[in-house]
Parts: C-alpha cells; structure tokens; sequence
C-alpha cells in the first residue's frame, strides 16, 4: 500500500527526523566571515580591531598568512588589567597557538562544531583550509551562527511556505 | 484506513515537525544560574568576577536585589583600554540600564530567547520573574544555552534510546 497524502513512511520518529536533519546542516551554509590580524600587531590594536569590526575572536596569521592563533575578548581583558602597556604587547604572546587551536572545516557539520564549542568552553573556531604549510583561515564560526543555525531551522516552514 | 506501523500521520512535513519539536523548548529548562553584582560596585572587581565565575555577561542589581543593568565582556574590555582608573569607575556608570534591557522568562520559548539575542546583538540576557517594585534574576540565558540546546535536539534519538 503507497502513503496517501497526509501519511508519509518515515520508519521514524520526530526525534530521529530532528537528529537527521541536524545532521544536514553544513558549516559551509552557516559561517561569517573571519577577521584576521598579524602576530606582531599589538594587543591594542587587536581589541580596536574587535570594537571596528564587532566580533568577538580575532584569527591571528603568521607571515605566509596562515593560522598561528586564536584571540578571544576573554584573552584582551586579561591583559587589559594587567600593568603591562597594551601598545607593547604582540598579539603573539597572548594568544592561544597553534596546534591548540580549535577549528573546522567547511564540509563539518553544524553539529561537529556546537559540540567542539561547548567542549572546549570557547565562542568561536575558525574555518579553515588546509594548505602545503599550514592552514588558511576562510571563515569564522561562532555561537552566534549556531543560534541563527537554531532559528533557521525552526523557520524553514515558514520560508518555504 | 488507519496508518500501519512505519506510517504514521501528520499531515506534516519534516519541516513542520522540526518548527513543533523546537517550539516545545522552554527557557526553563535550558537557562544557567546568573551571576550578580551590586550597583556601586567597581569596573575592576566586575572583571574580576567574571573570570572568577568564568562567565562573560554579570546581571547588575540594586539595593532591592532587583534587576538593574547588564554588563558584558564587552562593555568592560571598552572601559579597560581607556584611560580610567577601573577600580574608581563603578558598574552604575558603564552598564547597560533599565529599561533599556532585553530579558526573558522562565516560561518563554528557546526560539524567542534566540531570537532576541540575534536581533539585539547580545550574547546573553536575564532571566527574570516580576516583582512588586521591578524583576528579580532567576537565571541566566546565553548563546551557549542556546547551542546546548541545539546539540539536545540532535542526540534526543541516542538518549533516549
């Protein structure tokens, strides 16, 4: 007997529906742009850098322009309590480094990441590529976009329709 | 015909069910314990509480223990650059201020509390109940409540199994 309308065969129920359709969820639909400073750049400068652009984590590259670091605001205040002159300290010798870093890839999931975010207590990760020497940053992922990710798929009804 | 085992009826799509299920979440059930500090007290003792207690937004209150302002990583980071002696600025001066803050209840939906940390640009609001003379903190609703609960929609299947 086929379903008729109104009947659909899942084998399923609503749970595993939510956990394959979570499961769909790609970073690469989802991530924000990332924003970049160098290693020597001074702490001051990277927290300007987070009040121009309004973010929250700075990816740090090295020379080749690759990923050497991650700065969070939880990083610049530390310092910024500290008696050490902001204008004094690289960025490289507050960050967290390589290979200590988090981060994703563009075919990771959604879900791969919210898990990798909570484990580790951090805001964001940074999408990246892997190259000959290193990693190239391609995009920022944020707790911010798994709360838009969360929204989006509780209005994908009213959008379609 | 009565749908058969494997079928079952909903007149629904996958999508609708995702909206429904996600709907169902309450604030009440996601929500942190909030962390609070009193009006006159200092920027830096705020810093400090925050890294005590690790979050990243403290809930201002008022000699009534009622809510009065909110205070994030971001608002301290701006004061901390300045040139202000932190420890002569009290929180009263750089919070954000009733009644211009966004709160949830404990009733309210994850969706909505989503919604409103997207759309106000906040990382986190209080959670609060009402009081003859104003709100009382009850809690505590983050982006990381928010990504948790995501990962709670996905693994429902596995828990419950």
């Amino acid at each position: 007997a086929r379903p008729r309308v109104g009947y659909f065969y899942t084998g399923q129920t609503p749970d595993t529906i939510l956990s394959e359709e979570i499961a769909k969820l790609k970073i690469k639909n989802f991530h924000s742009s990332p924003v970049v400073i160098t290693e020597n750049a001074s702490a001051y400068k990277a927290v300007c850098e987070m009040f121009v652009e309004d973010v929250g984590s700075l990816f740090v590259v090295n020379d080749d322009g690759l990923l050497a670091g991650v700065l969070s605001r939880k990083d610049l205040l530390r310092i910024a309590i500290g008696s050490q002159d902001m204008n004094q300290v690289p960025v490289s010798v507050i960050m967290s480094r390589m290979p200590n870093i988090a981060y994703c890839k563009h075919n990771d999931t959604v879900l791969d990441v919210a898990l990798l975010l909570i484990t580790k207590e951090i805001d964001a990760v940074p999408v990246v590529r892997q190259k000959e020497k290193g990693l190239e940053v391609i995009g920022r992922m944020t707790k911010t976009n798994i709360t838009k990710a969360f929204v989006s798929l509780a209005n994908r009804n009213n959008v379609r329709k």
